[in-house]
């Protein structure tokens, strides 16, 4: 299966880059980048060994009238957001598969885009037909979709807690309230003086309160749950780590809840989705136990003193949160296991 | 002043040392550590040069039997948990007064240190006597306290922002959740696995969930200020710091607020208390910022989606959070200048 | 191929099982920890997720008496200094493989490893048949070997850029000057102080100047290389890093040289070598590159101020210089492509 | 004392002013940055809260007509490297006295300038006037200049273990090879993508390699001392400390050391000198204990097998590396106390 990767300078399409180089059943087609086309990949990313499928890889020029003649059938689209939604259209219609990981085509509607996004949605029509890649949730849709929309890092830790629960209409959705920690590569590979490592090495700080823009996807996946309007309480955080979210919620019941009966709503949800660890009331999650790996973990306590319920979450964000879900998702779109090169 | 540091091995006790040291009306009378007996301070602690007041100072035993003939006027206990309560009351009956950085004498009812320290308390007479060791709160009480049990440090991040909002009745106590970070210097100096660098480092974990001891002393001191009883959330997080505690309050208004009332009354409660800087409603507090200091930061914001009202606190587990808490209340109880010794 | 893991609860072996998992030819066939016996692997190590070969997996005693009765044809021992030559003498005697991370087997002579270690070899015997597991450098006798002591992690990042110029005769043996900085957990899973996050972050520092014990196998090769007695200078450093080693050598040739004399002893002796990643004379190694890799990196310079050549190294502690080599060594010894499991 | 701190938006720029700030004889007459004009220094820098003397302090335009009128006696200038000399003499014509921080000034000869810096020098005539600022090898000739140049800060950690045995003629000045390693501080405040915390977190690599920069001041010193031309090797890493220097140092011995002869010739040399710590020949330096600090720490061995002697130094790369250093300078030219505002 020819790919290609679009925008593969930043943490996410390295990332993208590293893995599908060990797919075995992808060939890559074309891996762009603006800023470094010409170069040897083996030049720009140095765990590219001589012996690595990559070691002779170039980078080239994104270029729209080049790129559906290169027989690709996928394009994994590692973008700003905003460039994104100029690339998936032209691929659309020469029939090349798209998997985007901006946050261009998450939201279905167009006026949530422009409240978060200050800004008009350049191809709405589009919004219909993505398909938020989220294979937990949406795996039939993903299966037969063309583009796919794939989360966010954040939304992906609090949206796998949450969901169950939420559709069993075990909490009250208008009670959630998240609290999330990430690793600076969440930010960006982007010359800024904030994400220096003197500002963020023994610096910890809250940030985007109270309306990052991911709260729109999660308000839009947490309603369609819940089937009604809900508004989500989310608190983001930078801490010093290379990679990895933790995410704590804080939830009201809507009937006196158990650990255990959580547990069932967990274990009927996700005992057969592989990349979904349960470590139930007892342990507690810990972002390096999920370090490159696609994995997230879920633990759960039951407050006896307030009656809250306490959600836990961790996953690596350039992982399952980006590059490994859009993988997945990849699997999925070709009807193949949905964990190859994915690791355990 | 002379003084005593008894128990001076572990962190909060070492930050201790460092800033009496420089205290410029206190003699250090004795220093004392089991593990360290017999060995020059400047053996142990690096940061100890050949021209400071410590260059010569011993580590003793720590010795109830001499302790009161050696004219110390004050003892700063740095001992574990329960061990702190054996020695006060020796030291208080020879008239010596006691800043204790344990949690021995924060809990007024002895049901509730029960409760939450799963054993009896030693001395409960002591309960009644001690002071509650947080300045912005307690100043009156502590400038005439014989016995002064400092907050821990979760509770002085979470206390801060909180009472002047409770005390004005302008939150629903009910629903306040506190999210914590902390580096891992709060966890103490213990030759423990899971605090190895490597294990600490690239790794964010919650743990204590639901009941951390710290709830404890956080519910009395919101219980007293609300006028009721409060059962408070709180989630603490584990981050690869040195030093350092982040808070994200969360909680619902009694009525609806703006930024500028939450203003109001933190300037009337904090503009005269030169340890709290209010950041407002724009800027994000930044362990980095408060590092070393003896300063507290609040900021805070209303979100006008939810109506809920979110607090940020930041501040130093080891000074405002410990030994520069404990030095400030010193001040108090001498009725100096409380900044003495405690920089800008 | 069955194969045993014997001591598997420090840093290396917690990475020898992890890899050895994903090895397409290996059975586990026992795994022994005398701290975690009766425990399940993934109650200790938190990446070992549900649906990993691992997930049912148990450690059991390490018991001399029960291993040869399990089939088991290979023995990789990631025990203490001192421990494991107990255990080679019985697992050979029963015709079972053992390849030996620890350093009881790496030293020809008892006198220097007396010298070094500070008591007596337990099986002197053994010493003779060891084939110091180097493949760059022994791979034809690792092939037939039945017991392989595996290179510690400094002199592997040593020897590997030293050993082609010291055969070619192109330096000056005794003007070798070894600087090498590594990670924390190539000090192991050890509950020390010294070895505190706190301890840790933030700092830097020699230690084990002059005579640190890895001196006595690096200069047992370079003696041999060279073809006379040799001494070393070796300058080990632990900065704040989970994995990885910086090594940078400086030493006098003994005639003039250019980078491109030495590029091409390099290319002579390692073209071959796929775990082994010329850098050549203008990029420089990072062992952020390598982490998580088999790969060892070398870059050089020769400064035309002062006549030296300057030659630089990194590796993964943990991979090349521990796990990763003792997997090739061993895939070597089944005769097999010797990157077996071991990525690219 | 009214001064100037021109350029303080650096980090070395940024210590001078908290140091600064503290300092009980210094009047700050003006703070200028070209990026920051305008601001509030208390918002760019956290650290300034309310009760700061500097918390109504603005930053404004260095501006070379009204900086004289000011009433300035001293000018610290914290500028890059080729912009100091610009400001340095309408300055020191006004009879301003000028304390650089940058290269500009440290070099004597200018075809070394050149050589180095790969440009001519911008006003030649002032190398002749600029003092060195070592106070530990100029402290006289620095009480009365007019322009000091403070040392780098691979300097000072080089040339502070060296200078004391390459006068007594004790080891072989060609024979001097330096490994120094720095916090990423060291590389200034610079939004560069290879100085972001995920591309120096878990990273640790050589650079600069053969011909860094600091190679020119450090073998003018040396040659000084030797009373010969000198040519010095040395290999600077990058490390991720936000803070800190650590260099390890190997030479040769004209005759044969003993470490209690090079401990005779270090005290000689430093016992008058309060911010330089002889750690001897059993402890070894750690950047942690100099953190923040203007203190210098030395240790060092003899090699009995190679008979060379192993030279160990660490510093605060911001602090002895150029801001402390640079008041110490300005307490000497005042005739002051020089650890005045400095600490112990």
């Amino acid at each position: 299966m020819k790919i290609a990767i679009v925008g593969a300078s930043g943490y996410s399409g390295e990332e993208l880059l590293k893995r599908l180089a060990e797919h075995p059943l992808v060939e890559l087609g074309c891996l762009t980048s603006r800023q470094h086309a010409g170069k040897k990949a083996s030049d720009v990313f140095g765990w590219i060994g001589d012996h690595s499928p990559l070691a002779n890889v170039e980078f080239t020029e994104p270029d729209l009238a080049l790129l559906p003649s290169l027989g690709i059938a996928f394009a994994f689209l590692a973008l700003p957001h905003g460039v994104a939604a100029e690339f998936a259209s032209p691929l659309l219609e020469r029939g090349i598969k798209v998997i985007d990981l901006s946050a261009d085509f998450r939201i279905k509607d167009p006026g949530v885009y422009r409240y978060f996004y200050k800004h008009e949605h350049p191809v709405p029509a589009l919004l219909k037909k993505s398909v938020y890649g989220l294979p937990e949730a949406y795996r039939d849709q993903i299966s037969c979709a063309a583009l796919v929309a794939c989360p966010g890092c954040y939304p992906t830790s609090i949206l796998l807690p949450l969901l169950p629960l939420v559709r069993a209409r075990m909490i009250r959705s208008s009670s959630i309230i998240a609290n999330s920690l990430s690793g600076v590569s969440g930010a960006g590979r982007k010359a800024d003086v904030d994400l220096l490592f003197v500002e963020c090495n023994e610096s910890a700080r809250p940030y985007g309160l109270p309306g990052h823009r991911h709260l729109s996807e999660i308000e839009q996946e947490i309603t369609n749950a819940a089937g009604q309007q809900v508004r989500i309480q989310f608190a983001p955080h930078l801490i010093p780590l290379n990679r990895g979210i933790v995410t704590t919620i804080h939830a009201e019941p809507v009937d006196e809840l158990t650990v255990d009966s959580v547990g069932e709503v967990y274990h009927a949800a996700y005992d057969r989705d592989r990349f979904i660890r349960l470590l139930g009331s007892h342990r507690y999650p810990d972002v390096k136990d999920v370090a490159f790996s696609n994995r997230a973990e879920i633990a759960w306590r039951v407050d006896s003193r307030t009656g809250r319920v306490i959600l836990m979450s961790v996953l690596d964000n350039l992982v399952k949160g980006a590059a490994g879900q859009a993988i997945q998702c990849f699997n999925i779109m070709n009807g193949w296991d949905e964990g190859i090169g994915l690791g355990t």
